[in-house]
């Protein structure tokens, strides 16, 4: 247990259970003779793995069976296009709560394909805090509203799910996903990058109602149309293999350890525990309104920048990795994911408080 | 050495000395204690990783300096769109070249986003033969010329470049990439799926001369457009980095062993074995021209097809692993990739004879 602890907001750790399985499992996956990426998609061998996977994800989320879960290429990225293509023409165009950087992205990508409305922004406060349900300024007409529960940059998370009546609730949950439980049929489609919370970056998973699949817009690639991965089972064409087996490996991981309660009650005790140092500290700081802070993403601030640089040279030295904060937000983020082991959190508060001793 | 061979016509066999350098590198590359998995894309050894990568790829096939190298997801399948939302703007419509299942694919694809001229097409002779250069009949107004090289389901290759003049030509290589030496520059923009001679399956490789970036048609995701993934290194989103990282290592080995003439000699000698084994048996047949014969995919049938199961597991039985030919071909077919050593094919030749002995 001498691997150092990487903080990385994604690609990020992956629990070393898993990795040592991979490792066991590269040249001969049970007894095949194959390693996992070698074999072909449509055999027995893989349908197995791929079907174990989604069996175990199902378990895990308490997904209904009238959710398809596909698992697919192209990231969040690929998705911002993908959602409105699929669902703008059920109604006036879209609803988009805009809270942080990936929210952002998410708008710019969907106006090209039809009329966005706002419903809400945090920009203001420059994205500190989570728009509370009355704030929200939902249209009847719209196609679908789309949110993104946890703002990967800014650290800002919703401390509740949105009520938006009938209208499909569309979640980017690529920086919370399996944090904790979550009640599925609240959403009509959730999307997540695997490289956070799931497995290794090139898979993308989304778990969509059934309804909601099938009335592309004029122009949408096959490849972009949910249809075409849902009547086949994500295998239209090869799909991620090996990606795919490793997030396996951590569902069933997850399982071990308890499932997602259980991972609650971690996480939540990993992010109260690394707050209440920031807080405590009069030399970290975090800006994010107590009652929206992420469990997952930790920006935090030194009270002389200037530190930045010797905190992150030794922090490395320290076996704490990748704490440098996204360009845009500056200072430090400690990412807390699922992998990211108590002790690692533990770990870096030991050191924080240590470096404000030196230098504080 | 005592691994099966693996014909899988992809996902297929990887290098046994790749894997092996995988799982050493699992916990830990290069002393960073991170598996490459866990690697921010943006961080300096990640980043170290994907240059290496896009180097060693650039000097086996001497790609010259005005072509861009892109490492995306999707496969063959999302380049069939990218392709002409791409490049369609550039002319009255799209000339085509239709030599078996995965050039049908392409055209109807193609066919959503603009016009398309089948300017040739070996479908009446079931796609057992490639065209000739007198039988294609181009437009000077094509915005492009499409082509498959080597068709994976069929086993025809083309056994030469087509000269279209001063129009791009587009090759899909997913199955004949790094077999051999090409000259890039009679091409104008090369795509393979990584998980045939390449790597893992999750990664597509677009090798695009510089000036055909930029004109997407309206409507195209940021996502399928060249110029967003050429102006980012690969990185405007998160990048498929642990695929990526492992073609790295199939690009060092290829390197290793000599780069891609060595490769050619090696794949020249392991076809010709096995079509002379076939052809001489008079039991076993490949119904393909022996002018178009591919180095890659070698598909056969055996004189009673009732031995076909027999002959699978008795293959099988024998670490002759993934013999069973497409469903809309039957039969058999070996698959042999780079990865694939001449012992592989030696001894799949030896269990021909030995079978045919017992049931021909």
């Amino acid at each position: 247990m001498s691997r150092p602890f990487n903080f990385s907001a994604g690609p990020a750790m992956l629990p070393e259970l898993v990795l040592r399985r991979a490792m066991d499992e590269m040249l001969d996956w049970h007894g095949s003779g194959m390693c996992v990426a070698e074999m072909s998609h449509r055999g027995k061998e893989f349908m197995s793995i791929a079907e174990r996977a989604e069996a175990d994800l199902r378990d895990l989320l308490a997904i209904p069976a009238n959710y398809k879960v596909l698992f697919l290429q192209g990231g969040a990225s690929s998705q911002f296009a993908m959602i409105p293509m699929n669902l703008l023409g059920r109604g006036n165009g879209a609803d988009y709560l805009n809270t942080g950087s990936w929210s952002k992205k998410a708008i710019a990508e969907a106006k090209r394909f039809g009329p966005v409305h706002v419903a809400a922004t945090t920009e203001a406060s420059r994205f500190t805090r989570a728009p509370a349900q009355d704030e929200l300024a939902l249209r009847d007409e719209a196609a679908y509203v789309h949110y993104t529960p946890n703002e990967t940059i800014e650290g800002v998370e919703f401390p509740y799910v949105p009520e938006v009546g009938d209208k499909p609730l569309v979640a980017d949950m690529s920086s919370t996903i399996l944090s904790r439980p979550i009640e599925v049929a609240r959403f009509g489609l959730i999307y997540a990058g695997a490289q956070k919370n799931i497995g290794p970056a090139g898979l993308t998973i989304v778990i969509v109602r059934e309804d909601l699949i099938g009335s592309p817009i004029a122009g949408a690639p096959t490849m972009f149309d949910y249809r075409t991965h849902a009547d086949n089972d994500s295998m239209y064409n090869t799909p991620p293999t090996y990606a795919w087996y490793l997030a396996g490996l951590v569902f069933a991981w997850l399982k071990d350890l308890g499932g997602l309660q259980a991972m609650a009650e971690i996480n939540e005790r990993k992010a109260a525990a690394l707050y209440a140092a920031i807080d405590e500290s009069g030399f970290y700081a975090n800006p994010v309104d107590p009652s929206a802070r992420s469990w997952m993403n930790v920006p935090f601030t030194l009270a002389d920048p200037d530190l930045d640089a010797t905190f992150l040279t030794e922090a490395k030295a320290a076996g704490l990795l990748t704490l440098k904060g996204h360009r845009s937000v500056g200072g430090m983020r400690a990412s807390i994911y699922n992998a990211m082991p108590e002790e690692g959190v533990r770990a870096l508060i030991t050191f924080m408080q240590d470096f404000e001793r030196r230098y504080g």
